[in-house]
C-alpha cells in the first residue's frame, strides 16, 4: 500500500513547526512509518537551491523565482517523495506547492493560472492528500519569527506582501477546502497541536477507514 | 530603434567562442552597439545556477535541469537581454534555448514539447533573431575541449549522449532554417570567422537594407 503525502502551510512564526512533531506521532501511533522534509530543499540540489533563493544578497526575479522553486520541487519529488510514498512511507513536508501560490502568486502578484501550468509540468495530476494551513495575523507571525533568527528575503518583505500571501493561503484553502483544513494558529500552542492532530486522524479513519 | 538578438549555438569545443570576436566586430563595423553575454549565466544569480549545472557533484533529474536551465534564462532576459535590446543594442549571446532542446531534448531525451511549453512560458513569442550553429562530430568537438579544462558535468557524458545533442541541433536548423544558420565547423578557424561574419552582414543587410 502506498503511503500518504500530507503538508504543512503558512506564514513563517504560524507554528508549523511546532505542530509538525504532533503530527508525526500520531501517524506513527496509526502505525504508519513517516519520512519528515521540507522545501525549498529536501535534497542536496534542493538546499543549495534554498540558500540562493532564501539569501538577502540574492535579486532573483518573480518568474525566475517560480522556475527555481519547481526546479527544486521537481528533483524533490522525483528522489525523495514519490519513492518513499511508493514504498508505502507517509511523508510530511513543511511547505509546498500552495506556498508557491501564496508567495509568488499572492506577494509577488503572479496569476495563479500561471503558477498552475508549471505545477501541472512538474508535477502531472500529483497534490497533497491533505494539507493543514496554519493561519495567523501577520503581527502573531512575525513577533514570534523576529524572536528566533535575523530575516531571510522572504521574512524582510513589507507588511503588505505578507498581508498578500495570508490572503492567497486562506483563498487556497476556500477553493479545497477537502484537501487544505484551515487551523486558528493564533491560538495556544497545545491546542493549535491537538487541532493538528485531529485533523490527522480523520484523515487516517477515512483513509483506511 | 530596438536591438537585435543574435545566439551561437552547437557542442563545446565547436568553435563558438573563436566565431565571437568576429561576429562581434561585423555588428559593430555596421555602427551598432554589441552586448555580448552567455548561457548558462549573464547574470549574478545565472553564474551561481551555472556553477551548481556545471558542477561534476550535482545530481540534477532532467525535468529539474530543464526548469533551472529556464530559471536562469528567465532572470537573464528580464534583467540584461531585453533592457538591452529595446535600449537599441545588439545582444550577442553563447549559447540560448536552443541549448535547452539538444541538451536536455536530445541528450537527455525530453521531449522537444514539454520544452516548448516552458519556453512559452518563460519567454513568450521572444525568440533569437538569428542563430549561428557551429557543427563539428563529436571527436574534433571533444579533442578541442579537452585541451583546455576538465570535463564538466556535459563535458564528461558518453559519446551517444553527445551524437544525440548534435543530431537534436541539425534537426532544429532543419525545422527553422532562416532563422538557424548551418556552419560546418571542421573546417579551419579563418574559414569559420569569414563564413559567420557573411551571414552577419547578409542578415544586417536583410533588416537595414
Amino acid at each position: 500500500m502506498q503511503g500518504k503525502f500530507i503538508t504543512l502551510e503558512g506564514l513563517d512564526g504560524a507554528g508549523k513547526s511546532v505542530a509538525t512533531e504532533a503530527v508525526v506521532s500520531t501517524i506513527q501511533e496509526a502505525g504508519f512509518e513517516v519520512v519528515t522534509t521540507r522545501e525549498v530543499g529536501g535534497t542536496p540540489i534542493g538546499e543549495k537551491l534554498r540558500e540562493l533563493v532564501l539569501s538577502r544578497d540574492s535579486d532573483i526575479l518573480p518568474n525566475a523565482e517560480v522556475l527555481l522553486m519547481f526546479a527544486a520541487r521537481s528533483q524533490h519529488l522525483e528522489q525523495l517523495i514519490l519513492p518513499n510514498i511508493k514504498a508505502g512511507r507517509w511523508v510530511v513536508c513543511d511547505r509546498f506547492t500552495d506556498s508557491t501560490y501564496a508567495y509568488q502568486g499572492g506577494g509577488r502578484e503572479l496569476s495563479f493560472d500561471r503558477i498552475a501550468q508549471i505545477e501541472q509540468w512538474a508535477q502531472g495530476e500529483f497534490r497533497p492528500d491533505l494539507t493543514l494551513l496554519f493561519d495567523t495575523d501577520i503581527k502573531t507571525a512575525q513577533q514570534r519569527v523576529r524572536q528566533i533568527d535575523s530575516p531571510d528575503r522572504f521574512e524582510k518583505e513589507t507588511d503588505a506582501f505578507h498581508d498578500r500571501v495570508r490572503a492567497a493561503f486562506i483563498n487556497l484553502h476556500t477553493l479545497q477546502p477537502e484537501r487544505i483544513k484551515y487551523i486558528d494558529a493564533t491560538r495556544d500552542v497545545e491546542e493549535v497541536k491537538s487541532i493538528s492532530q485531529r485533523f490527522i486522524k480523520e484523515f487516517i479513519d477515512q483513509a483506511h477507514g
